[in-house]
């Protein structure tokens, strides 16, 4: 077990720049632990409150300044992807030097590959971006955007989430990982690409989970594990119930009956436990973990988490 | 001859996002010649337009939107390293991939270090963004920006533009480049970072000439050859006058001379021509090639292009 595709959560980057850089140097030395315990580590980040932020400052500024112009979504995630990598690869190098580690670690803009007849073009899902009162959510939907309530906390822009079908630099990752370097990839799930003209690529309006695109990666890296942190130490059945049970471990089979019987929350633990289903059932010996960042290290050492195997 | 370090000029990118993807595509057909013919290529480019407007929209944006916050230069720079780089990057390889080359093509979020002590800081001298009326940059220069008028095309704004002294993810650049890839790095000339407390690094409000980083990366890699690419086939002496002469070569001690004989536009040439300097002095058998981007390949052969040696 060495090689681990170890996806950040919202947590690990807080929601604005100041946030970022006190989150970051945080998560960066639970990563440094892993390192220092000989994993070989590939960091992957979301970008939900980045990429939104970016996004609108983009359409905001465009209705006031001649000089600016409209940006699409996929070239926001590009944006967002050397926002938070810089961040990460400077907090991370800087842990390591403390620690007398010489490894570089560096952010590679990822693309990644979905399938324009993907159903989830057609019912935007993916919150991206502020919390809004309800008036303001009217107004925006009146101006044309996809608006949904989000668990009580306010109203927030959804876009398309389609599945990741290949990563498009997958083989740059590999090369930095082989020649014992720590890449950023995937950042807020790569940048959407559909396949026009056979080979050619080009960007759609989307934002993909990073979950799911850690999961392709990790498939494609061959990793022997994918690490989804979040903000609880362990994934539970009957979760807020009476009978709620912490769960060790799961094989796949128990997993698929857990989604099946509706025990893990839509937009919140169902896509981490269906990403790590993803993974795990993508070939022999292939583990995923589900644990928060704190914990990882015990997580990796069998001590806590839940393991999907 | 074989590790080239290309470094795009502003005509390779275009002043807005569909000026880019144009002409990104047309960059891509002769960098793919250069790797067709065997070339090892890193390849760097400016953000002048780009991250002047990244800036300009964060700004912009953030004035009237509570949502959204104010973004440091060094950050804007990250941005346009990602917005440009996924143009690169995704035409470079459709190009590759229409000829039947299977080389991967990645950018690589480049940090450079600058001395915090450099005399630039206190004369701002790095246009950035849009052209603007006199009224207009008298109103900037009101609210706190530093403006300046170039060369009859109207008004800028201008950053400090220290000198690089050195590239943080160049171990990055070189395991890719040695694993058969082709690199996107230091874009903008990098993200400009200044030590604090020993190793650590920390972002500073500059923009470094895309030239002189470019060079500075061509030390570090130990490359064969900078190749700076512009907008005229050759370097002149005596530009514009009737005794105007091309140059075909020429040594470091001609290009001193020259440059003291003040044969070179500061903010044109003149950083281009410094730039190869630098690079050719920094150690034995190193050269470097100014000429434009559909010479390149010609250039290198050796038929055109000025080379300092």
């Amino acid at each position: 077990m060495k090689r681990i595709v170890l996806a950040l959560g919202g947590n690990a980057l807080g929601d604005n720049l100041h946030e970022q850089m006190i989150a970051v140097k945080s998560a960066a030395k639970a990563i440094a632990d892993l390192i220092e315990d000989g994993f070989d580590v590939i960091i992957t980040h979301g970008n939900g409150p980045q990429v939104g932020m970016i996004n609108l400052a983009m359409e905001t500024a465009a209705k006031f300044d001649e000089h600016l112009f409209y940006i699409p979504m996929s070239v926001c995630v590009a944006l967002s992807q050397g926002y938070i990598g810089y961040d990460i690869q400077n907090a991370l190098r800087e842990e390591l030097l403390d620690r007398g580690v010489d490894k570089p670690v560096a952010t590679i803009i990822t693309q990644t590959l979905v399938d324009e007849n993907d159903p989830a073009f057609a019912d935007p899902s993916k919150p991206i971006g502020a919390y809004y009162p309800e008036d303001e959510a009217a107004e925006m939907i009146q101006r044309g955007y996809d608006m949904k309530e989000d668990a009580g906390r306010g109203w927030r822009r959804v876009v398309a989430s389609p599945k990741p079908i290949g990563i498009v630099e997958s083989k740059t990752v590999l090369a930095l990982l082989e020649a014992g370097q720590i890449p950023v990839a995937v950042g807020g799930g790569g940048i959407p690409v559909k396949k026009t003209e056979g080979r050619h690529l080009k960007g759609t309006s989307a934002v993909v989970d990073k979950d799911f695109a850690s999961a392709k990666l990790a498939e494609e890296l061959n990793a022997d594990m994918l690490v989804i942190l979040t903000a609880v130490e362990k994934v539970a059945v009957n979760f807020g119930k009476p009978d709620q049970q912490w769960l060790s471990e799961m094989s796949a089979e128990d997993a698929e009956r857990y989604i099946a019987e509706g025990h893990f929350a839509p937009g919140s633990m169902l896509p981490k436990v269906e990403a790590a289903l993803e993974f795990v059932k993508s070939g022999p010996d292939r583990k995923a973990l589900i644990t928060m960042l704190s914990k990882a290290r015990d997580g990796l050492a069998g001590k806590t988490g839940t393991v999907i195997h």
